[in-house]
C-alpha cells in the first residue's frame, strides 16, 4: 500500500537537506519535538495539518510546494509518470557491451 | 492558517460527487465509518495515510491525482497560482453599471 505520510516525510527531509538545515534546527524553529520531527520524516508518524503548516514555515516553502512534490512522488509510484532515471542502468550497459562483444 | 486536511477533505468530497456516490457507498466500500468519512470531508479530522488510501481507492482515484489536486488548490490559496474566476465577479459588474449610469 503506497503510504502518503512516507512521502511527506521523503520530501521534508529532502527540502531540509537541501536548504542545509539540521533536524535540531527546523524542529526548534518549528517548535516541534527533535524526536517527533525525526518519526515524521521517517514516514513512521502522520504530522497534522498544523504540524505540516509549521515545518513547511520552518522550511521556509510554501505547503503547496511540500504537497505538489508530494503528489508528484506519488504518481511515479503508482506509475502514472514514467521514471526518468539519473543514471544509465546497469543492464543498459552491459546490454551495450555485450553488443559491442559480438560485433 | 492553511490546513491540509481542509484542502483533502474538499477534494474527497468533490471527487466523490463527481462520481455521483453518496457517503455512504464510498464509506462502505472503504470499510470506514460514515460519520468518520464525513468529518474527513469536512476537515474535521486528519485521515491516516491508510485511510486515505482506502478512501481513494473506493473513490477508483489514484491517491496521486488526489494529492496532486491537494496541491494545486494550497498553491490558489498561498496566492502562488492565480485564481481564474467561473463566473464575472458582482462588484466588477456592478461597477461596470455603474460606469454606464454615470456615462
Amino acid at each position: 500500500m503506497i503510504l502518503v505520510r512516507q512521502e511527506i516525510g521523503d520530501v521534508l527531509r529532502d527540502f531540509r537537506l537541501q536548504k542545509g538545515r539540521t533536524l535540531r534546527q527546523v524542529a526548534s524553529k518549528a517548535s516541534v519535538a527533535l524526536g517527533y520531527l525525526s518519526e515524521v520524516e521517517r514516514g513512521q508518524k502522520e504530522a497534522s495539518s498544523e504540524i505540516l503548516a509549521s515545518v513547511a514555515d520552518a522550511l521556509d516553502t510554501p505547503i503547496s510546494v511540500i504537497m505538489r512534490e508530494v503528489g508528484d512522488r506519488l504518481a511515479v509510484l503508482e506509475g502514472i509518470e514514467p521514471i526518468i532515471p539519473d543514471t544509465i542502468p546497469d543492464e543498459f550497459v552491459a546490454a551495450m557491451d555485450a553488443d559491442l562483444v559480438t560485433r
